[in-house]
């Protein structure tokens, strides 16, 4: 395998033998130790000397199920934490198959210009891009193909990445070739803007695919864990019929859905919302209600959402998008958020900081509350970079310091998503501790407060939390590493015997002899990379904290984030 | 001697004994020990649990020359930091004279109000001030001045303020009842809006007026005192004929006048701009070239500056002003300047962070380099609230972020000002590592660098630029807590006897024996209260650093900042 270092100061591209120590890593895990290796933790985030590094997970291009998740690593603009953000789509998989570890973007180019990375079986190439500069990302990806052929994957940058707004995504074509799956999280959009990249096409025709030590081994172990996915109520039946959207009924019903900027835990409008709701509007459309982000996954969570009129609208509408756009800003009209939704995949923007910027934005009064129709306005303003876009393109807490708003719901720069911290505490202890900043995916203990998966602990006790969050971090930096999406974790933590299948994969494809304990010291060695960075950059357990205003009580449990500084300086104990 | 507290949200006034611990401090010394004191160095600068807080220096309301320093001290918005910003003008001696040892204003009112506070011989009332809502500093002043008597002192924040923007500064009227003193760094104007407080009016009528244990001993050191001032070169001659000014084109000279963003260390247009050019175009036009702050000053440092007709149009017009609007946005037209001055005034802004982020805008492209009447609509805007206006009045590292420029020259979010650090390292010493952010005044080296003030210290290589902004540091702590302007400095750098009479002025005053050893240990004391605050509220030494940028070469002399972290952390080495 190489690893290409494209660099757009000199407008070069360079295939690196895979060093010694980067052999066994894929993912966040490689991301995050090239990153560390090579980044300043004090450089700006936009300048020449951050970079950006893609990269499959281990897993990723073979036929394990469900892992085709790229890895993108930088230092991040919102953050300015070291930033990983996976997303599926088929980008992963082309890469894995075309013998490519990972991808690291560096330098800026002199003239301000934008380019088109074109990888194939022959290498990394730098082409013009001008062409494609203020596109949005369905019509690049739409361009690229017509160029490329299409079967190519487009990953891209929207206007707002162009901006080198903090809230900008890159976005990664699915199956379908539709932007629709994204590194949403931390502004990476902005780091790719940042280097003069607008476009990366991949076409992995010819590829010589991924080679496996032990084929019989890798079938047998990729067979029984498909088997195991298949099997678990979550993955295997929640998933792939309401999509994520299902968690709306659950979270409201736990009374930790954050409603109105995080005044309340339960939101009237949430049955229009729902993934039930969803699930009937899609059929009777004509829509689909079950729909895979990459081929070979088999929980398959993503849709197709018709509008009105049975026309496409958007895909990959997840709970966290509705959740955000939908109750933190009490708008209960599913098209519209549909819109948004939409709206953000094709400016290149997450749609979680977007949302919860928006319900900032009403908070400062910039349009009312429930306000649909001034959301789409203001979301629109964002793509053509008005200065009112600008500031809403920055994220959350960059909108809240524009308009003096200091109820803002962020950690480390980056929004709270769809979990309250004070009904779904150990959620919350994931959100201070993260080294990503707040991101419920770093250690997702929604499982066992509210899911009862892997164990039951109460959601609105302090009890347990802290272990809980701590296991799932190490366990989710691991399976980041995999390129394996992190909805097998429901399958992980409730089935003993697919954690050793997913450790059997790796050992056949590598020729490894890896246990489960080497597993959970890679995922703590990965934490402890981040962490270092981070410290580096100047981040102390001080930012390890929810704002004040989680000392508020939560209806209808009349809770609060009632965690010391010292107890949660404790996930990081290892 | 009283502390006033002032509940905002139960709309309370309580009178306080002075504790013990405060009783021997005063400005800068007092605000941050109260501000550690009192203040959750992790709240949000601008929520409930913020605290502003006003004190008079040590001497001021004295005859102690120059004493009439306003200390305000809070958690900065701008940087995140324990923040002092000091000001001339007659708040402090009005202060010192009716007893007040300090106003802290807490809280935040709850009906999103604006109040106006009225403190007299008999105590501080809060009365409505929402006839005063959207006002400019200099109508706000004239309508306070027409309902309360021309004689008081109004200390107020425009818009910038009430809009909660980070650059936003407070107002003190001089002894003309103009606001044209300013604590203007780090925000302070944001927090005084965020507790509703649009203006303090100051009514010293049949105040009792400072005790002083032993007035003989008193008078004569101040006498004493005074002469010192005088016969300095700098603090009895240059300040008082030329202004501030005086320093561009000493500044242009020695090569460190930061000069379009910071590219080169001359200016073309720096005769057009100097302290010579200002002061014959006061002359010609009827101004005043020399104008004390506050009765009592004897370097009377600033001026009365009138437009082409004639016309009264700004005063207090300083150095890094003339710096911000002109070389650094090169802008050479004095009158525009003057008018950018003006508006900063009224509009209640810092001079320097607005400055600084008007050419962080012309990096962005927002307007041209040199543009004056871009330049002066850009800051109408701030005034304005427009979404553009809020970018820019959040300052230089906002606007920034919000269109992506990386070339941003600040240190903790606060805009480094008049003296290019790799020209004058002394001072980059202390813009790196000062408690407050970039921050000429905190240890200012440009003495012994350029001035030949206090010794000589080649501004060009790092021999002996850590000790020298360390000991300026910390006699600067304590100066900051006299109620002295910092200009005196000048003279006691000079004059071994000048400590020795400021020490026995406050030891008269208060009946002390302190020596100039416990002023030293004073100025320690109150950085370490400070760096603790910041530790605390999630800083460390990553965060005294430059940004990267200063490694290029600056002409013309070709140095740049190289100091080593481990060098820069050395000035904390006590």
């Amino acid at each position: 395998m190489k690893i290409y270092r494209v660099n757009m100061t000199e407008g070069t591209v360079r295939a690196e033998e895979v060093k010694e120590k980067y052999a066994t890593l894929g993912g966040r895990g490689l991301t995050s130790q090239i990153i560390a290796d090579e980044v300043d933790p004090t450089c700006h985030p936009l300048g020449p000397n951050n970079k950006l590094v893609l990269a499959p997970g281990l897993l990723s291009g073979t036929n394990a199920p469900s892992s085709g998740r790229l890895s993108i690593g930088t230092k991040s603009p919102l953050t300015r934490t070291i930033k990983e953000s996976n997303a599926g789509g088929t980008a992963a998989q082309k890469l894995a198959k075309l013998g490519i570890k990972a991808i690291i973007i560096e330098g800026q180019p002199q003239d301000g210009k934008f380019y088109t990375l074109k990888v194939t079986k022959d290498g990394v190439e730098l082409l013009d891009g001008t062409a494609l500069v203020g596109q949005r990302n369905y019509d690049v990806g739409k361009q690229l193909r017509s160029e490329h052929g299409e079967n190519v994957c487009v990953v891209s940058i929207g206007p707002a990445g162009e901006y080198k707004l903090s809230a900008a995504s890159i976005a990664v074509t699915d199956g379908d070739g539709r932007p629709v799956r994204h590194c949403g999280r931390g502004g990476t959009g902005a780091v790719m803007g940042s280097k003069g990249v607008k476009a990366i096409v991949i076409d992995d025709t010819d590829a010589p695919g991924v080679s496996i030590k032990d084929k019989e081994k890798f079938k047998e172990a990729a067979k029984d864990f498909s088997k195991m996915l298949l099997n678990h109520p979550v993955c295997g039946q929640g998933l792939p019929t309401y999509g994520t959207a299902v968690l709306i009924n659950i979270l409201n019903e736990a009374g930790g859905l954050p409603t109105k900027n995080f005044r309340f835990g339960r939101f009237d409008g949430a049955d229009k919302i729902s993934g039930e709701a969803m699930y009937d509007v899609i059929n009777e459309r004509n829509g689909k209600p079950t729909h895979g982000c990459h081929p070979g996954c088999v929980m398959r969570c993503s849709q197709v959402y018709h509008d009105k009129d049975g026309n496409y609208l958007t895909a990959g509408f997840e709970y966290e998008t509705i959740w955000a756009f939908g109750a933190h800003c009490t708008i209960d009209d599913l098209d519209a958020i549909a819109t948004l939704d939409r709206l953000c995949d094709d400016i290149g923007v997450d749609t979680i900081e977007m949302g919860v910027t928006i319900g900032v934005a009403m908070e400062a009064g910039i349009i009312p509350f429930g306000d649909a129709d001034g959301a789409i306005d203001l979301l629109q303003q964002v793509g053509e970079g008005k200065p009112l876009g600008r500031i809403l393109g920055n994220g959350a807490e960059f909108t809240a310091k524009a308009y003096g708003v200091s109820r803002v719901p962020t950690v480390k720069g980056q929004s709270i998503p769809a979990y309250d911290p004070r009904a779904v505490k150990g959620v919350g202890v994931t959100y201070a501790t993260s080294t990503m900043g707040a991101d419920h995916t770093a250690g997702y203990s929604v499982t066992a407060n509210i899911l009862k998966v892997g164990g039951q602990v109460d959601p609105l006790k302090k009890d347990g939390q802290v272990d809980l969050s701590r296991n799932l971090q190490i366990a989710t930096a691991a399976i980041d590493s995999t390129g394996l999406c992190l909805f097998v974790a429901f399958a992980v933590l409730d089935e003993p015997k697919a954690l050793p299948r997913i450790v059997d994969m790796i050992n056949a494809q590598y020729g490894l002899s890896l246990t489960v304990d080497d597993v959970t010291e890679l995922g703590k060695s990965i934490l402890k990379t981040e962490r270092e960075f981070n410290a580096k950059a100047g981040f102390t357990n001080s930012h390890d904290r929810l704002p004040e205003f989680f000392n508020e009580e939560l209806d209808p449990h009349g809770t609060t984030f009632d965690f010391t500084g010292e107890e949660l300086d404790e996930v990081f104990n290892f």
